[in-house]
């Protein structure tokens, strides 16, 4: 028989998991979120009735999902664990990526297992969550004996999985954050670099943009380091001398700096392609070292 | 009356263009590749005669176009002033993004206009080009007398565009790099961190993947700085002091200055976003700055 879910956060996470579950069977027993209006839309959403309280919530399920705002969860964990709503045998789960199941671990002195789900994603809305949750990766950690439950939660998502540990959810996390925020900042360096060229930004954005999916393209299907290309790639160290000539007239020297260590990590990625010798990546070695110290002493 | 184009050089670049432009109704007058199989499958393409060099292409054509590989261009423009085989008011052009029009200014002797017409796109094959080159987006460069010849090639491919100046090629060329090459240097830089804590290679760039295309997707949406999130964003300083402390104990220092580097320009932009105010920025800057000056007094 499936377990039973209660769901306490009905933001943009929980109400998707909580429409996609309920779809696949799984009986939704109880919504709560501070908003009122999110609470019943929830509960409209999962046909089960709306309660009016997290410890409610908590005592009528076998699978609690705490999906408030990361820096609620404590806060949710104390109060229930406060008034003794958690109960041996129950599955306290949350889905965060920053926060490991530690979190939880209140939960454990009433003989509840803990667990971290977390979907590696990016949800802009409820409805495109429940649209993109199937195909997604999820990192599962916490109890092992509560992994099986997990698991049949991932699957009736139509998802894949792997676990990690409790120690790894930091780095794993710093992972994420990298190729989505620090894409973002990579990004903009790229249209920083038009616009000191005169191209207006939207201009620049735009004009970037299938250079960027088509790169996204190229790591999706031939993967990395296959997907390197450019200068770099094809050791033409006089292209990217020109770049570093030009940009230390235009550009702050912290960007010069950024440029040269990302061009000496990409060396390596070159190397490992094949496409450039030891000697040309002790060229361009050589090159950023000395932008690199160079934007030190001057910054 | 269109204009005859002649093609030196029928890789991937060549062979699209001729095949886009002789389907607008633009009659290529000759091809030539090193590789003869290349020279004849384009003509066969163009519906134009083969020729045996270089001289005849630019002889019989109003606009040449130079589509070898960046390295070779200079050689095929000195061996055409060579054979004097340039003539007035002729257009020859180049479509590489590293180089500017400079490096055809020789034919200019001849009474030549020079430009150099580069598309934002990264081709991974003929057809693919050709399916893609519309809506791609055209850097022109060069003799502006020569700019209406640019509009209306980069219009029959149904591109847009905008003008750059000579002096700013390297720039434009430096911004289109960091997007594309840098990404997978940034992604690799993800995968990394997944390793770390045991995901294998191939399961953590499937599992970034939706990340990374839901990033893309947001900035092509709502721009920057809007589409940026996560812990920096959030003003979240713990999420990324643990994420810090992790990667002490598990990654080469010049790593660590990279997630430093790029956490200083990411709180910029979250300032500039407007959910974190200068009192965390100043935090943040702290933070980093602290972890770039050890990583430097330790590598």
């Amino acid at each position: 028989m499936r377990k039973t879910i209660g769901i306490i956060g009905a933001g943009v996470v929980g109400t998707a998991v909580g429409v996609v579950l309920s779809e696949k069977g799984y009986e939704v027993t109880g919504v709560y979120d501070i908003k009122p209006e999110a609470t019943w839309q929830l509960a409209e959403r999962t046909g089960c009735i709306t309660l009016t309280s997290p410890e409610e919530v908590s005592r009528l399920s076998d699978v609690l999902f705490i999906t408030t705002s990361d820096s609620a969860i404590k806060g949710v964990v104390d109060r229930l664990a406060d008034s003794r709503a958690f109960y041996e045998e129950q599955i306290v789960l949350h889905m965060s990526g920053a926060q490991s199941s530690e979190i939880l671990d209140r939960a454990k002195v009433f003989g509840s297992r803990v667990l971290s789900v977390h979907p590696i994603q990016s949800f802009a809305s409820p409805d495109r969550a429940i649209e993109i949750l199937p195909g997604s990766v999820f990192s599962i950690e916490g109890d092992k004996d509560a992994y099986d439950v997990a698991v049949d939660i991932v699957e009736a998502m139509h998802g894949e999985y792997f676990f990690i540990s409790r120690e790894a959810k930091p780095l794993y996390h710093a992972g994420a954050c990298v190729v989505s925020n620090y894409l973002v900042t990579l990004v903009d360096f790229g249209v920083k670099l038009l616009e000191t060229t005169g191209i207006p930004k939207n201009m620049a954005v735009k004009a970037l943009m299938p250079l960027i999916n088509g790169t996204v393209n190229n790591i999706e299907k031939i993967g990395i380091p296959k997907a390197l290309t450019g200068p770099i790639a094809r050791g033409d160290v006089s292209t990217v001398l020109r770049h570093l000539s030009c940009m230390e007239e235009a550009l702050p020297s912290e960007l010069m700096k950024l440029y040269s260590l990302l061009g000496m990590f990409t060396a390596h990625i070159a190397l490992e392609k094949g496409s450039i010798d030891e000697e040309i990546l002790e060229e361009f070695r050589h090159l950023f070292k000395k932008e690199l110290m160079r934007a030190v002493s001057t910054s």
